[in-house]
């Protein structure tokens, strides 16, 4: 009799040729690119082309992407409305996120191609957390500027200033680190959902569902709040003694994957850097640097063995913070880059053409006999 | 090395006490009943009482939970001005309930429970179909009926007739037939988003979004269409002949588990027969028995040893088809029945608190070196 394999846990579900993680080495490729080579350099839309084609876009390629994507940022009156509705109610941003991208349905019909709905999604969902996050703190939404970049317009949308290069730079470093990982569970679950050969636009929101269940991961607010907690380099080893003898764990440290320090947690680190260097941020970095140091020691002299490592969470809540984002807007900013990756994966899905369907094994009683308890107390009575 | 199980197929991903399917002996039992006992019988009321807490509800446990289910009926604003604007723009009906039923969250925070969503989810999908289905019309929508049932005030609001008895057992014994059916694609969404410990409306909204695709199943019309094509009990040995003859498969027969007669065939052939007894349907379901036991004839004699049985859409078809429902609205009525089923699976897997995630066989290239074509022809420009 074949076993329960509880959680998939080590069952290979498909082949993909979008990412694979390596969590001994502490390694990520990309769509054939060591994560080093490509979060780095490439622009967002870049790495949309080479996650959806499998190969950079050429120039023309590239203008043509931006032109396509910048077409598709207004969101139209319903979803604008249920966004308004959202935020009078006071509903989580993650909620508005998943509602107001299911409504972009009302754009599409049995003409739209996957990669059209692809595109409509990618491109609307920074409008749509943008517009949310102004709602919610009652300012009026900024319209999308055509001339900027996925990533620049996004930070534009927020507060209405144009971004410096700098900032650009770091957050399409993260948004290229954070593309893909593997078969996650919103991964997975987009996939699930394209198995049917159902649209993209079901995938991605079932997706979504899935991120913002707690266990899943990519919450990387609390990592920060720590480093917040701490507030002076001096105060560290205290502060960690004192947490870790608590048993309370570690928020930034550690994962189910990787047994070395977290590749993406590297290159963010590096991201961060360059972007605190000369500004307000650098002594935020600074003490961000010194209680990785000192997390690492205190992780490997109390629990030996466990190999609990920098996890991307850290530098993920430091850079974005440096960024000027609101906590709030994490975890939905880690959707606006996961996207691509959904989409991707929902493309090999519905290429691959077979249904995933597993089995369940049923433990219940068999022979029960039908007695309807309620009528016979009605007949009673 | 491990091996890629395209699709799942075979393996075992979690033990459940909902429902077991044995295709070989053609047997579904559901929560402990065969489902020869439970559909004919059971209010749909009790069948979800039975499904979400594992026993059929006392009298007064019936009682409470059609209040707590009347209480949810009503659709919000924003709910309603997306069904309006879905109709307008004339977004399929599938579509329509899974973007109406993710703005359920407008109504859920943080003390929601998941049997409160739950409850809020199953009570207002038939206000939404309703709805959906007359604005295409340009009806104006019908309140829900408090003193109605679940199933009668569904009816009731698709033309603003209290149905009869009979109706009314005939769709509970549809909606219970197909409450659950082990891990089909759907089910399996709803519980990979549950296992991140995410909310209920994030996984019927995935669930809705699998059963949309065409390899779900569920999508019953062709079947009906066959029977009305074929028109006249003497065509139907020269039609299925020649449609067989010209490869086409016969809708209605063949199932991917079921190698016998699918016990659900049974019991909805029996229900249809009820309805159909004395009234306007009586031909059609006679010509419907005539097409079932030519085509099973002619299956046997052309693809032998293929077991095409008689599968669940045929009759579905027609007994909804009796109840007056058009076609568009049999697969968003299968989801009425099966968000039954969704959310007990959900409530099991919330309740097993363990992530489903399985991996992927990385099978692209790992050794890209990032030199950016677009920024390359660039400079050359």
């Amino acid at each position: 009799m074949t076993e329960v394999t509880h959680g998939l846990e080590g069952v290979i579900a498909a082949e993909t040729r979008l990412s694979r993680v390596d969590g001994e080495v502490g390694e990520l490729i990309l769509a054939g690119y060591p994560l080093e080579e490509l979060a780095p350099n490439a622009r967002f839309e870049e790495t949309l082309h080479l996650f959806w084609h499998g190969e950079l876009p050429s120039s023309n390629q590239l203008s043509r992407l931006q032109s396509e994507l910048a077409e598709c940022r207004t969101l139209r009156a319903a979803t604008q409305y249920l966004i308004l509705a959202s935020t009078d109610a006071k509903t989580s941003m993650m909620d508005i996120l998943r509602m107001a991208t299911d409504s972009l349905s009302l754009k599409t019909d049995s003409s739209t191609t996957p990669r059209d709905a692809a595109l409509r999604v990618t491109a609307a969902m920074p409008t749509i957390i943008a517009n949310a996050w102004r709602r919610s703190r009652d300012e009026e939404p900024i319209s999308p500027d055509d001339d900027l970049g996925h990533a620049a317009n996004f930070l534009y949308m927020l507060d209405g200033q144009v971004p410096s290069d700098e900032r650009v730079r770091a957050l399409e470093t993260y948004l290229n680190t954070v593309v893909d990982h593997g078969f996650n569970a919103s991964t997975f679950t987009a996939r699930v959902i394209a198995s049917t050969q159902s649209d993209l636009i079901s995938a991605v929101v079932g997706a979504i569902g899935a991120l913002k269940g707690p266990l899943h991961g990519g919450a990387p607010g609390p990592a920060l709040d720590m480093v917040f907690e701490i507030g002076r380099p001096e105060n560290t080893e205290a502060y960690l003694r004192e947490k870790l003898a608590r048993g309370e764990r570690l928020m930034g440290f550690g994962h189910r994957v990787y047994k070395v320090r977290d590749p993406r947690a590297e290159v963010l680190a590096h991201a961060a850097a360059q972007l605190a260097a000369s500004g307000e941020n650098r002594a935020l970095y600074d003490l961000a640097l010194k209680v990785e140091s000192v997390a690492l020691q205190l992780l490997e002299e109390l629990k030996p063995g466990r190999r609990l490592k920098t996890n991307v969470e850290f530098y993920t809540a430091l850079l974005l913070h440096c960024l000027g984002l609101p906590t709030e807007l994490f975890t939905p900013t880690f959707a606006l880059a996961r996207v691509v990756g959904w989409c991707a994966h929902a493309f090999e899905q519905l290429e691959e053409g077979r249904l995933i369907r597993p089995r369940s094994r049923y433990v219940g009683p068999t022979d029960r006999v039908w007695a309807s308890p309620s009528r016979e107390q009605e007949s009673v009575a």
